[in-house]
């Protein structure tokens, strides 16, 4: 077993990760937790969404962030990106990437954005363009790409046809996400052999969410197959909007020791992560699900 | 990939799960709880430890227990045996195995055990051959085989040491044990690489520790070289003692939930184990760090 040399991590805490968290924090607080996991090395950040603030009012500031935060030439900025309104928005403040979302089963993507998959194409495939034509990466995020809380399985040929259809808008990369975080690494395998017959590894990211204690497993399959690209959450923070109490996005902590250990480098350093952690902790009031980090803290 | 088509899972939740836990539970309670865990379809339960009282209070009422739970003649009842006069009471109590233990590491052992690891074989190869003079499974733990708190990394070479010593005293099989909760999937390869070289699977029990989130991705790694055997604590009851408040033994609870993913066969009904571990986690107050039980639970 060869496993790859480098991987790239993204850092969607402050977006997916916060965007559950009922106690709303201060701007200034993101502004400073931000510029902290700008310095730990991590070479891509997803800050903020520009989703209406009455969807996500704890985003509600994704304008004055981008323009607060102290900007890491090594690091790239992206924000979610959900319509042109949103686009325009996110360009005046400044982003670096525009993440678009939909997901491969019609149910949740109904659920989640109000509208059919066909509807939601029209939408992205006009702000890919303008993301496109102002010279900004383009990634896009797919949900519930192995099962749906709504239709149950997904197959890989659904995810296949969203992926064509994006790519087709022009986005540089596409995330698959395993939204309610119930893949086992069996998923994983039936996923890659069909989406890595079709695309070139470097173009996918893998997406896991922890619910079900998964995600690490879940990602050293990836590995396997060759995928370098893991997107995950300081501190595992941001429950599952199905299931308040349980774990949602994998760990940036528990992904870096796995990693680290298997002799792959990040660039990331642990220990400035670790601290990043602590702070949001404090900030929030709470204890976040990360195994490794609840061991650090221990022996902090 | 050929996943394994049966696995086996040995509850450890009343013996190695319960000793770190400082609130003491009634013997009553444990009986009712050991009950449970007999009627969820486990084939094994180790249900408590002969060691002194003294140094594990929490199992002081290993013999009582032992006598007062319905035995289903599906399972096999077996408790930690410590020495000559530890086996005496086991036998008396009327277990059905006998677990021996000790560590890969010199230091670990010491600490743990007060004995140098020559000292141990000397105990522990009376225990063994008074076991099975009386006809008992013996399983021998060996504990620290990827990583010490003192020492550092552990070769393999020095786990076959202590292997091939418990094997010539006649344990049936040996447990190795990530005691502390290091190990990522590149370690398992490398110890089972040197492991199954020399020993039929069938006589090797993978044990770890979740106490850096790495668990199941070691349980799925270690499936991939046909290990058939895990031992497991319901809802990851049992804590790290070496770190107050970071996690300890993988859950049974999330084993599950990998295993049947993968289409492997263990005979336990999740339902009931769930049960079983809202049961105990009623008893001791606190949630259990389990992420499919905490999962489960929102849902309940």
């Amino acid at each position: 077993m060869r496993w790859p040399n480098d991987v790239q991590i993204k850092e969607v805490g402050p977006r997916d990760g916060l965007q559950n968290e009922k106690k709303r924090l201060a701007t200034a607080d993101k502004v400073s937790w931000i510029n902290m996991l700008s310095e730990s090395g991590v070479r891509e950040i997803e800050y903020s969404s520009f989703v209406h603030p009455k969807w996500v009012p704890q985003l509600s500031d994704a304008h004055e962030v981008g323009r607060k935060i102290k900007r890491n030439p090594n690091v790239r900025y992206s924000a979610l990106v959900p319509n042109r309104k949103g686009l325009e928005l996110a360009l005046e403040a400044g982003i670096d990437g525009a993440s678009v979302f939909m997901s491969a089963s019609e149910s949740h993507n109904k659920k989640n954005i109000n509208k059919t998959i066909a509807e939601t194409y029209s939408v992205l495939g006009e702000v890919i363009k303008g993301a496109k034509q102002a010279n900004k990466h383009v990634t896009g995020y797919i949900s519930t790409v192995f099962d749906c809380p709504f239709e149950g399985k997904i197959v890989p040929q659904q995810v296949i046809r969203v992926c064509d259809q994006l790519f087709e808008f022009g986005v540089d990369d596409i995330s698959l996400g395993d939204t309610i975080g119930t893949a086992v690494p069996l998923q994983v395998d039936q996923l890659l052999e069909v989406v890595l017959s079709r695309y070139p590894k470097e173009k996918i990211i893998m997406h896991f969410h922890d619910t079900r204690g998964m995600a690490i497993a879940n990602i050293t399959r990836s590995l396997e197959y060759g995928i370098t690209r893991f997107d995950s959450s300081i501190g595992g923070l941001g429950g599952c909007p199905y299931a308040p109490g349980a774990a949602g996005n994998v760990a940036t902590n528990d992904v870096l020791y796995l990693l680290h250990g298997l002799g792959i480098k990040t660039g990331i350093d642990e220990k400035k992560l670790q601290e990043a952690a602590f702070f949001i902790q404090k900030k929030l009031g709470k204890a976040l699900p990360s195994k490794s980090l609840a061991y650090a803290e221990s022996q902090h």
